[in-house]
This record gives structure tokens, C-alpha cells and sequence, in this order.
């Protein structure tokens, strides 16, 4: 493997993106031939402990406690952040002063202006960016794009996109990271909606305006991080206020004159991982569920009378986005695939110094459309998106 | 049979609605014992040939061609109205002050006025009346009203719903009387959304403020009523504006706290009749699409971990409601049943002299909230529900 | 009314079948505009109270005890037997002596000799016959046909049908007609693998050499027949030896070349009525599953690859057979449309004085290859099927 | 990482099962906490070019053209067999008194002989053997294992398995060795009824007697390789006979008095991989298809009837078998993960020298089935096992 040229990724956190990244860099070499090996070369945690044993489980050459450590070594390509969304503006703005190319976990940041900084920073710097909105990767979802391009869907006049999750249903699961808006900026929306909102842009195109519902079900929550998982609930603790949302709901209308539903919540149960859309053009339509993320039901108006339906195509033949890097059609691929594939395009990006969709561009708007739904659910009136 | 009670119908109109709500006369005393006898007395149509034509094939044993005229009959017990959304107003107050027990179509009228001007006449006439939402009566939804009143799902969070169409799509289709205003108030508005927000009001409870989004994709179509089906185009006519809405979203939220999504549309390719409904609570959710309208999706939290999943319950047992009536369990029952329900829960309401559900008081509370969302829709702004 | 033919029938049952068969004469000319008119003239059973009430309430207009008097009066036009296996063969040569047409119940007999009787006397009295395969006439099968007819699914390789159900896993479920060889001749294979046998014959062609295997899993039950529905156990009984096979399965060639794989149980728990089929050719394949009847999964080779997949589709369409006579698109039908559709064949056959299908003939072939499957089983070995 | 236990593999065969081993042992200590660490040390391949190649991409430490001096070698602790079947006994054989634990794909041997000495020599040995039937280790699967054990389903009924593939349905599709008896023994019998054979002895059971029917659609076929892929058909070439089977089918009984129907066929027509399989017991049942293969659908007789219904349990919990190891609830895992959860029960059992299961036992007794299969079709009657 000498002949590949080799890519030294330095990563910034380690649970569950971590992991995530870190299989991704892993077994990228092992499906695609790319003429690039990323090199696990630094995970960084602040918990010296915690960030040793996760570097040696998940084949890291080494850790680090300190990121700023990170970015100043000469060993270092590629910064991939992987961290709590308030740490990745300071984090990604000094990588791009550093001139490593970044990764960056989403939401991109807090707020448009953390985002637009950090925009502007790898735009200034030069280097390879990229958000890691990984259900673009799945290839049903990349075959439905095709599809779309392709004008198999003609004219798009619905968008509509449901992400339910219920892991903190309970009301004694604590306020945890991700229930604290200094830290993650919201709750469901930038967790959850987030995601839709890119598949959004990525299959129909950019948003025009929107109008935003949250809401807070379960307002005070006892203190303390999760120990040991994230299914447990603690007792006996005292009690801050939620003060992010644990349900969203947005309207939004398209640039080329479609009508966009989104929703996404923590509660509601049953649905595990529930990430869902439909879009509905003139001469057809699709469906798909991350629940089944290999299926991707497809509608054709063009098919005979009487023999019109969603057909539920199985999206593992050679002949679909990634497929031929895996399997035999039919032996499905999971979750973890979305980020092999994901960094399949970001280390091409890097190969051939071209930056990967969906960028830091993608992540400010995507970002400027979360600060909208937030401000009008706030304002119970449209907002008007502008980038 | 001549032990059973004798109700004789008027009904006016004979098309969609008009053999549907014959049928469901027709076959009510062979699945229900009720006492009662429903007697197709007269069809009223203003096209002498077709209704002629209609009542027979239906088994009327008459027909009549001006609707005052059965009014006046003392030959009539009940008025059923299943003309188009304009008339119901003025049809609908000269049988109340006739005495006659009503069951009307849906929307109940084409404003909130009409509606409670409606809603007024039924109740100082002390007659018997309804409103045909049909979709109450599946016993699928049924079941779940039960399962939530038993508080199997818990407190409710969400609820959204779908009811998505697509027989308006060809641009060459007509301006036929369902996409104009003055007839039938709004487009998929009253038509589709009227009946989910039926069943948010059955399944979950009353709303409190609602923010809607309208849109009609096709502004012109060409003059005309269609011809011999819905499916053929017009070519060579000319044309007019639409002024209904192809598709409307809307986002609500529940005196309860639970908050709502709402999406329907004439512009939904694929989806013939796609009427869903998702309910998320704190112990439990609910998943159910009228296309495989037996089948109940239930979600228990009390289950065993491990062994936690939507169970699809198919609702054909003696236990369901208006089980026992048909056929042994896993004996499926189609569209057409719902009428049946519903017309032996509004002959049980003759028999008993109790006003059944859902009643003009439904069809007006409905209308409120169709007339609030399509303000809040021209006004960009959420609407509070007083009715 | 008055143009129409009338034919008055005369029904020989009044339980499951009985109900069925009833309802499809009343809705029949509801539906189809056939120049016909059953006329539910009179209903036989043996027991004169029971027979009264299933009468009035089914809508007939008189009453018999006797079978034998039915069949003597001038004023009954068909013979409609709907009673236990054992008694088909006497009560249809009757009714053939006497000139009747005739629609019997499956299976035809309790064995070869019998269901020959049968075809020789009514082929003989020159009358019309229909056996009452009801599961042909649900409109996916239909289509499913016609696809195949057209050569959409190529050459024929498999045939593949299970129908399972659950009624009687309960060990103190006691020992009904449908229990007792005497009575039905057979215990599955004749409930619930003779429909199976008819959709393969119907679909695929004629079967040329089965093999089979039986099994009774509760060896004795209780006496007595059930009072009050199906779902309830007796204890304190006798018991006496179950002589009908709990579970059968198949396997067969056809003279097409095709194989085919049949099971059918009354010991599937969870499967009420789950009797579904696939079909797989050179050109394409079809699923099928009566628990959700109007969805015919279609694949299609000529498909574009990638596109490739089952497509579901909801065969409530106008251009699927018998779909113009019922609702718009979407809005499903059910179990007992399956009999009206049957009717209609039936119906129109006497109108045209032509034997509609299934007939006799096929009822007749049907009972040589369940009684080959029985022989089979206990030989161990293949049997010819042998007309 | 120097703390574990280095397991040093010499893998023989490096195509499709060679890329699912070599992508299991890179993964397993990613995921899993063994306290061992399988080196890929040495690839072997009779081509120099291709097995060079693909020992590169899929990360061996080296490669060599001879098996022979691969089991010769002392550095390699376990013989990984994902040859062709007729290879299978000599390599297993020499492994085993060369004192090498082996993994070795299935189905075992050609025949029941082979097998026989496969195991003996094993057994002689004391060397750790495993067979790689992969399905067992879908979590789904062994949770409905555990489910069956803990009684859940009650006394077993009924188990029936289909796997259905589509691939060599073109008759241009050449004679590769999968469809040359003398390389592989069988068709469809051992490349696919062979695994639901298996998850049928792991579930129910052992097999009492069984009788089979075989069949080969197409007769003859061009010769010679694929080059580049499975999916084209070579033309202008000279044909030779087919001697295995397309399709097979099977009935048998099981000693606990269970039934089971068997289907396997490469006919399925758009059924890439539909590896699929229902087991009725006295109080439940399940199903599983491999196409979604993280999903389990249970009924259970003990739900309060009303609730009824099979669930669909998504067996991604931290609960489920091998759950704990790969991404929070609800995130599926793909067909490459069957081989990571086989291989961590492998490199378990040489941890702790105990033979995992499926051993070369399960691989003796799979063969011995299949050969009565073979025979019972080709002798038209049933066969007892007998090991």
C-alpha cells in the first residue's frame, strides 16, 4: 500500500461520532480503491483515561488530552471534530489558520455568525471542509438525487420529512449535553431537523422561507451527565430547566416553488432512529426510512395503467451510488456505511483538492435556516431565509 | 322484519357520496341487529334521467327532482345531504325546521357561519343530526380511540397526520366544482385536512392555535365538468383561475399540550388515498394508514425490553369494534364499511334519541378550525380556536 | 327495476357461507348492472328457529326445513349449497335432476368418486355450475392472471402459497364438523390448501404429480359442537380422536414445467387468515397476501436496472377487473366483495347460459389432487395426478 | 494493545467469502472487547496477480500460491477455508494434523463421507473448528433463539424457510463453479437451503426424515468464467450440461414433531437475497427475512387479545445479542456484521477452548441432510437421518 498517499487525520472527541469516524477512516481502504489511506494518527479527549482506552480500541497510533496540541503538530492533515457544537467554532477556526483540512460533526455551530466565521476561516485558509451530514451517503438517498436530477420526479411539489427519536422520554433522564442550549444551541432541532433540512437542500433545493412550533414536554430534568449508556435515569438529583426544544415542527416553500413539512422530536416513542421523508413531483415520487435505509420506494407515473405502485427497490445492486464497493445486490449495508461513504468523498476531496458536498457552505445554511425556524417559532410568524 | 322501526331516507344527491351512503342503508340491518329498518323512501337529484337512473340502480323505490319537495314530505324521517358543500347551508336548515333527523356531508358548510347557523337550527328543532366523517368509523380508529382512552398510550405528545391525493395532478384536468370556492369553500382544505382534523379532535382532544400554509401549483385549468370519470383531460376549452388550494400544511397545537402537524394535498403522485395518522404518548404510539385501513400499528412501552416493536394488529376480531358484525378474524373489510358504521351509530342515535358523534357540533367546531387555518395561511400567523 | 331477469335463488345453508353467498346476491346488482336480479326467494336449514332469524336478517323472503322440498319447487332457479362436505354430493345431483343451476360450496366433495358424480349430473342436466373458489375473485388475483396471460412474468418456474391460520390450536377446542372426516372429508388440505390448488391451477396450469405430508399435532378433543362463535373452549368432556390432518403441505410439478411448494395449517398462531402466494418467472414475479388483498406486489424484469423492485400495487384501480364497479382508486374492498365478484360470474353465466370458472370441472380436478396429496402422504411416495 | 492475545490467520481464498472473513477480523476488535487480536497474517491464492491484489486491499500481512506451505508454517494459528467445496477436505484435513483451528465456509464438504472425515480429524486433532454459517449470527436470529428457549413461542409447531435468488435466471449466464457438481456438490441445495437448514437445527431442532424435489431449469449452459462480475452472459460459446440444481424444495419432520418446508431456488425472480423463515409455536411465532434483516417479527399468543399483532422489534437494543458492540438503537448493522458476531464467537471459543457453534458437527449433520435431500428427490420418497 505504499503507493497511496497518506492522509494523517487528527480527531477531537470519542464516543459516539468518534466511533463513527473512526471505523469510517478504517475501512474506507478496505471497499474503495482511492489511492489515499487515511492514518489514524491522534485521538484527542480531555479525559486522559477515557480518550487512552477509546484511541487503542477504536486503532488510533495515539492520544492527545489537548487539541490546541493537536493542531500545531507538522503530523497532522486533517482535523475532524467530532466535539459538543459549542467548541467547533474556537476548534475549526484555528485548524484553518493552521491549514489542516477540517471535518466538522453538525450541526456546524451554535448560531449563523459562529458559522459564517467558520466559513469564512476555511474559505480564507484554502483547505478541504466538509459537514458530516451523513444520510446524504446513504445510496438510496444518492440514487433518489440521480432520480431527481434525472427528472425521473419532474416538477417537485412536496417535500416532507419526519425525524423521531424517544430516548429521553423518560423524565428522569438527566440534562444531559445535548439538553443544554449553551452547549449544543438546541434540542430535536439541530440534532434532528438539522439532518432533514439537508436532505431537503440536497434533493429539492434551497428554502425560501419557513415558519417554526417548538416545544419543551418535559421542562426541568435533574442534573448530572449519563454514566454507563444513555437508557438509565437518574434519581434523587436536583432540577434545572430544559431550555431546548424536544419537538419541532416547521412549514417551509422552496426557491423553485415546492412546500416543505418538517418535524422532528425526542418523544416519539417507539421510533428509535424514525428518519423518514417523501417528495411528491409531477411525474413521480419517493419514499425512504433510515429504519430500512437500503429501500428506497419509487413511484413512476410513466408506468402502464394498472401497474402503478411504489416499488421498493433495494438499493445494493453495482449499479447504485457505493454499491459496487460492498456486496453482492440484495446483502444490505447499515448505518456505519453512510460515513465510509462519507469519507470517501471527503478524502477524494483531498486528493483532488476539490471540496466535498455537503461543505462548510452547506453547514452555514443549513445553519441560517435552523436560526430561522428557532426565531419564528419565537415570532409565531415567517422568516424569510437569506444566506 | 316488520318488528323493527321503520326509518325512511330522503337523500339528495346521488353520485360519490349518494351510493355510499345507499350502500351503507342497504346493508346496515344484515350486519347490525338495531331494531331499526332504514328505508330507501326517495333520491333527490336535479338531473331527472341520472337520478332516475341512480335510485334504481341504488334501490330507491322512488325519486324526486327539487329537494323542497321532500322536505315538505311527512313520508320523510330523515334528511341525508350529500350535495355539494354550498347548498348544505340552506338544505340543512329547511329540514331541521322541517323536523327531519340530518346527516350531512362533509365540510358541514363553507364557512363558520353556515356552520353555526346550522348548528342553531338542528338544536332548536331538537332533531337528530350528523356530519359524514366517515374515517371515525374504521375500526382500526375506533380501537384506538379506546386504547387511548384507557390510557394505554399515555399522555399524548404528537400527533400528525397525512392525507395525501393525487387525481388532480394532469393540468388538463377541469376546474370541476371540488376546485371552486364558491362551491366548495376550499380545496384540499375542507376535503382532505377536514378529516383529519376530525380525528385529532376524536383521538386526542379539542386545539387550541393553529398556523397553516396553502398553495395551488396548477393557477389555471380549463372550464367544464368532467365527463364520464375523473381521469381524462380537456383540451381546446378555456380556461379559469383556481382559487382552492392543491395542498395545505398546518401546524397546531392541543388544549392537552400535545402538538400537531397536518398535511394534505391533491398533488401527492402515488398516494390514491393516502390517509395516515401517527399518535406519539408517553407510554405508547399509534401508527395507521387508511390504504391498509384494517390494520392498527400499536407501540406499548409496558412491553418487555427486547421485545418492543410496533405490532400490527389486524382489527377483525370480535373483540374490535363493530367486529363481531362482519366476518371471522383475518376477513378484511373495506371503504364502504365505514359508512355502515357510521350509519348504525346515527340509527342507534334515532332509535335512543341521543345526538350521535360526531354531530353538527363536530362539523361546526371543524369548520372553526378549517377557517383558522386558512386565515392564518393568508395572514403568515399562528390563530387561536374560539368557538 | 322490472327489466331485469329475475333469478330466484334457494339457499342450503345459513352459517359462515350462508351469510357470505347472501350478501353478495343483495349487492350484487348495487354494484354491477348486469340485467339480472337474484332474488333471495328461500333459505334452507335444518333447524326452524335458527333458519327463521338467519333468514330475516340475511333479507330472505321465506324459509325451508327440507332440502328435498327446495329442490321440488318450480319456483327456485338456483340451488346455492353452502352445507358441510358430506352432504354437497346428494343435494347437488338433485338439484341437477331437477334442472337447477347450481353454485356449491368448496371443496366439491369428501373425495374423487363423489365430486365425478357431481360433474357427470350436472353435465348432463345441461344446467350452469360454479364452484364457490372464492379467492380467484379478488381483483389482484384477477389482474395477477391477466399479467400472466400476457406473458408478463415470462415463463413460469414457482409457485409458492401458504395458507395458515389459528382457529383451533386452543387443545380444548373441541371437535366441530370441520374436524370430522365423515363430515369434511379432510382437515386443512380441504379447508384451506384447496383454495390454494385453485389459484395455482387458476394461475399456473394443471399440476402432474404431487407429493405430500399431513399432521394432526392434538390427537383427541372434546365432543360437542361450540356454542357461541368459534373462539371459546369446552372442558369436562369426552374426548374423542381428531381424524383430519391440523397441517398439510406439498410439493407438485406442473406440466408447464413449473414447481410448485403448498402448506396450509390451523396451527399458524398469529396468522388469522394469512393466505398468501408468490410467483416467480423468466420475466417477473408477483406476491400476494390476502390479510392486505387489494396490494399485488408486481416485479417486472424490463424494469430500468437500478429501478428494478416490487412494486405494491392497489388494485382498486378502473382498469382492474371488477374495479369500475366499486370506489374510486385507493378506497379498498374486502373479503365479501370477493363473493359479489363470484356472483357476477355466476350470474352472467346463467344470463349467457355458459359455465362460468371455477366449475364443476375444476371442482372435480381440484378434489383428484387433494385426494392424491392424502394418498401421498400416507404412500411416502409421488402420485400422478390423473384426470 | 500488546496486552491480547495475537490469533494469526491464514486465510485460503480471497473472492467474496474471503472479503466477509478479512473484513470481519479487521473489524471484530473495533467492536468487540476480547481480549484477543486476529492478525491477518497470510492470503492464499493459486493466482500470484489477483491474490497479491486482493491480500493489498483488504489488509494481509503477505500472500502465497500454496496451501500447502501455508499450513507448513508455524506462525499461523488458525486455517481459514473460503474455498471451493471440493477443496474443503483435503485442506481442512491437513489443517487439522498440522494443529490449526479452522473456520471453514459451508457447506462442509461434497458429501456426507467428506464431512465425516472432516470432523473426525478435527475431533483427533483437539483443535477448535468452526463451519460459517453466517445467519445464525444476524442478532435477530439469536434473539429468536433465546425467545424460543425461554419458551416464549411454546411448543414448535411449524418452521418454514424460502431463500430465494435471482442470479443466474439468464440462460447466457456461463457455467461457473457453482454450477458444476464436481466443484460444488450441489446447487441451490448447498449454497442456499443449506443456511436455513442450519438456522433449523439452531432453532427447532434436529431433522427426523425429510423428502426432497430438485430441479434444473435451465439444461445447458455456455462455458467458461465471468470475467468482471456476476451480471453479464457470455455469448458464441460451447455449452455443456448443468448437473445441479436451480431450485429444490423439501418437507420434514422434526424429533420434537415439528414440520418444516423448505425452499431454496436461484429462480426467484427479483428476490436478490430473500433469505426468509416462520416458526408457528403453541404460544408464538416469528419471522425474519434476511432483505431486512435487523428486524424480528414476534407474536404472542399471551398479548391481551384486541392488542394482538406481530411486532416488528428492530434488534438494534443494547439488549439484543451483540447489540451492546455496534451503534445506539434503532442504527441498523448489515450483512458484513453476520461475520464479525461469527468471528467473535470463533476467536471466543480458541480463547477459552471450546468449540463454538456451528462447529464441524453442525457441518457433518447439515451434510447428511443435504445428501438425504439429494436422494429422496432422485428416489421419489422420504428419507430418515441419520448421523
Amino acid at each position: 500500500m505504499s503507493h497511496k498517499q497518506k492522509v494523517r487525520i487528527g480527531m477531537i472527541g470519542y464516543k459516539f461520532m468518534g466511533k463513527a469516524h473512526s471505523h469510517a477512516y478504517r475501512d474506507l481502504p478496505f471497499y474503495f480503491d482511492l489511492g489515499i489511506e487515511p492514518v489514524l494518527q491522534t485521538m484527542v479527549g480531555r479525559d486522559k483515561t477515557s480518550v487512552k482506552l477509546a484511541s487503542e480500541k477504536f486503532g488510533w497510533l495515539s492520544y492527545e488530552t489537548d487539541w490546541r496540541r493537536l493542531i500545531e503538530r507538522e503530523d497532522i492533515d486533517v482535523i475532524d471534530i467530532g466535539t459538543p457544537n459549542n467548541t467547533h467554532v474556537e476548534i475549526a477556526i484555528a485548524a484553518a489558520e493552521a491549514g489542516k483540512h477540517i471535518i466538522c460533526e453538525k450541526p456546524l455551530a451554535l448560531n449563523t455568525q459562529q458559522a459564517l466565521n467558520m466559513l469564512k476561516a476555511v474559505q480564507k485558509a484554502g483547505v478541504i471542509h466538509m459537514v458530516s451530514y451523513n444520510y446524504r451517503f446513504v445510496p438510496a438517498i444518492q440514487y433518489a438525487k440521480k432520480l431527481i436530477q434525472d427528472g425521473m420526479l419532474g416538477e417537485i411539489y412536496h417535500f416532507r420529512a419526519q425525524y423521531l427519536q424517544d430516548w429521553i422520554m423518560d423524565p428522569g433522564f438527566p440534562l444531559v449535553w445535548r439538553l443544554r442550549k449553551d452547549v449544543c444551541g438546541s434540542g430535536s432541532l439541530g440534532d434532528l431537523m438539522a439532518h432533514s433540512i439537508d436532505l431537503a437542500r440536497f434533493l429539492v433545493g434551497e428554502i425560501k422561507e419557513v415558519t417554526g412550533m417548538m416545544e419543551t414536554f418535559i421542562k426541568k430534568r435533574p442534573l448530572g451527565e449519563m454514566s454507563g449508556g444513555l437508557s438509565a435515569s437518574i434519581s434523587g438529583e436536583s432540577f434545572a430547566d430544559v431550555d431546548v426544544d424536544d419537538a419541532v415542527a416547521a412549514m417551509a416553500r422552496f426557491e423553485n416553488g415546492a412546500v416543505g413539512v418538517f418535524e422532528a422530536t425526542r418523544f416519539g416513542k417507539g421510533n428509535r432512529n424514525g428518519n423518514r421523508l417523501e417528495i411528491n413531483g409531477s411525474k413521480g415520487s419517493i419514499r425512504w426510512d433510515m429504519e430500512s435505509m437500503n429501500t428506497l420506494q419509487l413511484y413512476l407515473e410513466e408506468d402502464t395503467p394498472g401497474m402503478q405502485g411504489f416499488r421498493s427497490i433495494n438499493c445494493t445492486e453495482s449499479v447504485h451510488p457505493y454499491g459496487e464497493a460492498y456486496w453482492p445486490a440484495g446483502h444490505i449495508i447499515g448505518y456505519e456505511h453512510t460515513f465510509i461513504n462519507l469519507m470517501h468523498d471527503f478524502m477524494k476531496g483531498i486528493l483532488t483538492n476539490t471540496n466535498p458536498n455537503p461543505n462548510f457552505e452547506d453547514g452555514y445554511r443549513n445553519q441560517v435556516i435552523l436560526d430561522a425556524i428557532e426565531k419564528s417559532a419565537s415570532a409565531g410568524k415567517w422568516m424569510k431565509i437569506k444566506y
